[in-house]
């Protein structure tokens, strides 16, 4: 029977697919749905090519609930810099729910990654930051920085914002950039324990292999969410941040354990044999409590969810099929 | 930068690409890469849906000296039938060995997975059963029955072909059509074991979770191929006949194991602690003895590889290239 497959390039993703509230409403919907439903999420499908230096990653999630599931491919190609194209590539298949027919193909070259991941980084600021956030902390100065800064700034009544980076440069640029975009004060800092000790908030989205924050620098009403952990080589906070917290979250803490900030901090042996870590969606279901006093601190461990995908891809085709774009082809 | 990215329906698929001669040779060659060369080739990254009666899964494999390599994703939806819909779909997706890059994507539901399942089990009669065939014998009437008769009457001068099913009509149904089209013998039989002993190429196409052959059925000069089992609970072999096999060969022994008949065998205990399983590959790289002499006995348990996919992608992104068929979309 023949049917119509809508194929969308990052070029339409780009005009009609913009971090704004609905989306992040949306994935703090699917995480609650990973609490309270039974998600089908398999561990990610990772193949290292390393005769080419790349990696490849492949996520998956079903959600009752949603009419479709993404499968999302994701290149890693770090010679590509050298030719002139990005490390960072991909796309998005919609399948549906009912009949696993293919419904949509989004060649975003990950950019509906990107937006998902800072909404998540949204999501965690909504559920864990201290009620009152005035300032905002961020290292990295990467796309992640970017969007998680204004991600942050839908839910939280942000004044200031400041960014460390390894390249002060960037810092500055990321700076002045968001400073015009966001309409608030954002700050290029030289020293991150300083941007931390200002911040009720602090995000850091670099691809750090080891710890750039040490414990040294937390204080109460404090909230952490690290998000630039995404791979078993990879780590931003020291394992003493994670033990000092007062609530521990994971997106998913079957894959933190591999991928995120909790292998460092379990490896440590600094948590004790079986660590008090619970999850996002359960928080926000009210299934355990997130923060109950502004004086706690937490930490919040995001290692990207295939749940995070299917809610983004699903809600993505409502929005590409109402606006029709993208080409339809009849298979 | 943008680039041209290839789209394919099945229509554009089934018009340009056959089962011929060139798709067995480049499978084979494909196969023997696998032993010659670092391939990498994930687990099957396999999603059961048990609400929605589904499952899910994704293979991949990057194979040195292709271009290309390819993900594909087959979802199986067995309520579909009741739909009007096919319960098996999916796509494959061809990136660049390169760079990553999406290349084409083969909007084929199914159609490249039937061609190149079929040309392994060429490959297996070419390299595993004896030199002279006349007569082969297929159990199962669907989509593999008629394109694994095809695929060895390319390799073998097959003089006779004889049809079992659980249906005789759709055996009948099979053996008419196939009589016209390849211009031999072919009919279809009551009994399965009468069957194999007619014949010098057998090969088991069914979804049956017991056993449909037990060794009683076995003599000299025998090959079996077996490429139903492709899941846990599949089985057609009774674990006698991979006993008794003279040489026993797997498309890839470690997948075999969870996947194909080598998974029933083990747990019978009939192999023994440390069973002579050889993968095809190794044979047609000449690194290690397929038959030796017409009078034995040989297995081969397929269970369907990511190197096949890889394969046959990238041989028909070159064709459909060539062709300049599909739907070019800038990305």
């Amino acid at each position: 029977m023949p049917r119509d497959i809508r194929l969308v390039t990052e070029t339409d993703l780009r005009r009609i697919i913009h971090l704004d509230l609905d989306i992040i409403d949306c994935i703090e919907a699917a995480f609650a749905r990973l609490a309270t439903e039974q998600v089908v999420m398999p561990p990610v499908l990772s193949m290292a090519l390393p005769d080419v230096n790349a990696e490849v990653d492949i996520k998956t999630a079903y959600v009752p609930g949603l009419d479709g599931f993404a499968i999302k491919v994701s290149p890693g190609f770090f010679d590509n810099p050298s030719l002139g194209l990005a490390s960072l590539n991909g796309l998005m298949v919609l399948l549906s729910a009912r009949t696993g027919l293919v419904q949509a193909v989004f060649l975003d070259n990950g950019y509906l990654t990107d937006v998902r991941t800072a909404a998540a980084g949204a999501v965690a600021a909504r559920h864990l930051a201290p009620g009152t956030v005035t300032t905002m902390g961020v290292l990295g100065t990467g796309v992640q920085a970017r969007l998680q800064i204004i991600a942050a700034a839908k839910v939280k009544p942000v004044e200031k914002v400041l960014i460390w980076g390894r390249s002060a440069r960037k810092a500055e640029k990321l700076a002045t950039e968001l400073r015009t975009a966001l309409g608030v004060g954002v700050q290029a800092v030289p020293d991150r324990n300083e941007l931390v000790a200002a911040s009720q908030l602090v995000v850091t989205t670099t691809p750090a292999k080891e710890a750039i924050l040490d414990a040294g620098c937390l204080h109460p009403g404090l909230h952490i969410t690290a998000m630039g952990s995404d791979q078993e080589d990879k780590n931003e906070l020291s394992p003493e941040i994670l033990a000092r917290a007062d609530i521990l979250v994971c997106d998913r803490t079957a894959q933190c354990e591999r991928l995120g900030e909790l292998r460092t901090a379990l490896q440590s042996g600094l948590l004790g044999g079986s660590p008090d870590v619970v999850e996002l969606g359960a928080v926000i279901a009210g299934q355990t409590a997130g923060r109950t006093r502004d004086d706690q601190i937490t930490v919040c461990d995001l290692t990207g969810t295939g749940v995070q995908d299917t809610a983004i891809a699903t809600l993505t085709f409502d929005r590409i099929s109402k606006a029709q774009a993208g080409t339809l082809l009849t298979a």
